[in-house]
């Protein structure tokens, strides 16, 4: 294992790119998908799980945690990787998306933003240094800065204003953080759907110097074209040699089409809350178990999967299992869903080293339209 | 495996015995603990986890499954054993002591019993003969007589009334089953808390020529005593050939006493439930992860268990996953609580083969006593 933590890019094709991040905890290739484990756990997964299907990192939230067990109690017990049961790389959020979703009575200020945990109503102050401090007492391998996420609708006024702040916040992140070795603090570019502001922002992101940069403020609500031209505008602005981080996306046209344009990195909850919900995701397509059609089907989601879950248990047990409610369907497509990312991150990969990444991504797409799938519009409902 | 079944006693100490069922879909090691199925899963397990932790057999409900998905559904796709992928011996119930427990609007009367599904409230019948009809259609290798279960408290002439219904259900039940090479009925020993009633049950059924039999309409409420002078009353008139099965039971103290008492098997829900309720049966007791004092607790459950969830996990992460509602508590915890299910049968049985089942009882009840687990007043409520 690395002691530093480094980035090097091992292929390309076009504007996509394939490589590995290093750090003493493991090795992520990239392009990456990385399972969201919130309350540090994968929902509805042990961790072996995770890691066998080619996971190389997880997500936490750091809202979450500092809320409950709390920073302080996890670095008590050894850090979140010992806390969870999970060795390898671990990245952290900052917060900031969680208070402006999920809190109560927010209040932002220059110095930070005050609130109210939804859990038990106490008040807690989130500043960037605290921030930088409570990913530190998880452990996390990558932090990331805290940054202010605007309600969307947001005035051109409110994107600039909340743009500004963030690179104030991220200054003072940098500053919190040091140097690291071994550990990475990636900046976070903003600035809504304003060409100009992202590219304001990612400058000024670069010139602070971070291990990796992340896009912000996407996928939240706004067409993918929207998204996909924030990416190709934001790019040219970041440096090849440092790793990009699409933050909260996506669905895996999303994906296909972000890694196409450059992206490293994703986390999403798609997967894992679709597989709550009844959802899968498969190669050909997304399917409602809920649906009644399914209810007399010997066929396994997807014969072709490697997983268990897709390709030894029928979609009438399935249907049964969403039906009635059980744990297991929640298992079983958790499971399938996380599979299927993996697997089409691990397929993205070979193409971009093979120089095939338009025909695989075209035959990727091709499989999603192949019929097994639900409509699209029933299937929504759970994303 | 074996193409008949066949019951087979290896070892006994005292009125302890150990044995092995065989039939075409495996063997069963007795004592045996047979994790619920309800509804065609052992909640919260992957069906390979069941197999590995040494269970043989797992039961299904037949109320539930005649209800969702359907017997004669299950029977087109394969049988429960297909449909919930586990390919070894399953025993159901007759559905029996759902419909009184479960249903609405029940109405018993000599043909069987009608009542409305606590699904959709729409209105089923169920009478011996169709009840072996849905455990046939259903595929399980061991299948229960319909009997009625009388509501507690009941009068004596209840008691006498239901027992004698059951063991005329009994005889349609032996009937409409036949002889099915390879599988097995067994009847279910009825009369409440009084002897003479039980011993007359016990004569009539054993005239039938069941291929194993069960004492059922105990651990409903009663004093452990009055249980154990139950089987103590029965054992003596079954035949010593015949697999014992004490239906519903029970605590770990009931397995062990009631295996020196000559039972040979048991179902209870009490280790996947409390399973779901944050409650783990260890080596040491029983543990509520409930409790506070567990959350800065670095210690597994214990340390001496083979089973991950028991021996790689920390109290303070089980308590937060409780805590938090996170499903992989649950599925920590059934697993942790059915491994110590097993491995308490697995020593019982070796227990009897060495001849040393006093002494083994005496050390499982002083580890109990050990002090790692909460006070039993406040880990009662899940149980």
């Amino acid at each position: 294992m690395s002691e530093s933590f480094t980035f090097s890019v091992t292929g390309t094709d076009g504007t996509a790119r394939t490589g590995e991040i290093r750090m003493p905890r493991g090795v992520i290739r990239t392009p990456a998908f990385m399972p969201v484990g919130t309350a540090a756990t994968v929902k509805a997964m042990y961790p072996e799980q995770v890691k066998a299907l080619g996971a190389d990192v997880v997500l936490g939230n750091t809202y979450h945690l500092m809320l409950r067990p709390g920073a302080e109690r996890v670095a008590a017990l050894g850090g979140l990787h010992k806390f969870m049961n999970w060795p390898y790389p671990i990245l952290t959020d900052s917060g900031g998306f969680q208070v402006m979703s999920l809190s109560k009575l927010r209040k932002i200020d220059e110095s930070g933003v005050t609130f109210q945990s939804h859990v038990d109503g106490a008040t807690h102050v989130l500043t960037p240094e605290r921030s930088i401090e409570i990913q530190g007492l998880l452990g996390a391998d990558i932090q990331m800065q805290l940054d202010e996420c605007v309600k969307l609708p947001a005035s051109p006024q409110d994107t600039e204003r909340a743009m500004r702040l963030s690179l104030r916040w991220a200054e003072r992140c940098r500053r919190a953080f040091g140097e690291q070795p071994g550990k990475a603090l990636f900046g976070i570019v903003q600035g809504g759907e304003d060409r100009a502001l992202r590219i304001e922002s990612a400058r000024a992101l670069v010139d602070m110097d971070f291990k990796g940069y992340a896009i912000g403020g996407l996928a939240v609500g706004e067409p993918q074209a929207t998204m996909l031209a924030m990416i190709e505008t934001v790019v040219p602005y970041l440096p090849t040699t440092k790793p990009r981080y699409l933050m909260g996306v996506g669905t895996p046209d999303d994906l296909v089409a972000a890694v196409t344009r450059g992206i490293d990195m994703f986390d999403c909850v798609m997967p894992t809350r679709a597989g709550r919900h009844g959802l899968a995701y498969t190669r050909f397509g997304k399917i409602n178990l809920k649906n009644a059609r399914h209810a007399d089907d010997p066929a396994p989601l997807d014969p072709t999967s490697s997983c268990p879950a897709a390709n030894s248990y029928s979609r009438a047990y399935l249907h049964h299992l969403v039906k009635s409610g059980e744990i297991l369907g929640m298992m079983l497509l958790t499971w399938a869903n996380l599979a299927y990312y993996q697997d089409l991150m691990a397929s993205l990969r070979k193409a971009i080293v093979d120089n095939t990444l338009a025909d695989v991504s075209a035959a990727i797409r091709a499989d999603w339209g192949a019929g097994a799938a639900d409509a699209p519009g029933e299937a929504d409902q759970a994303s």
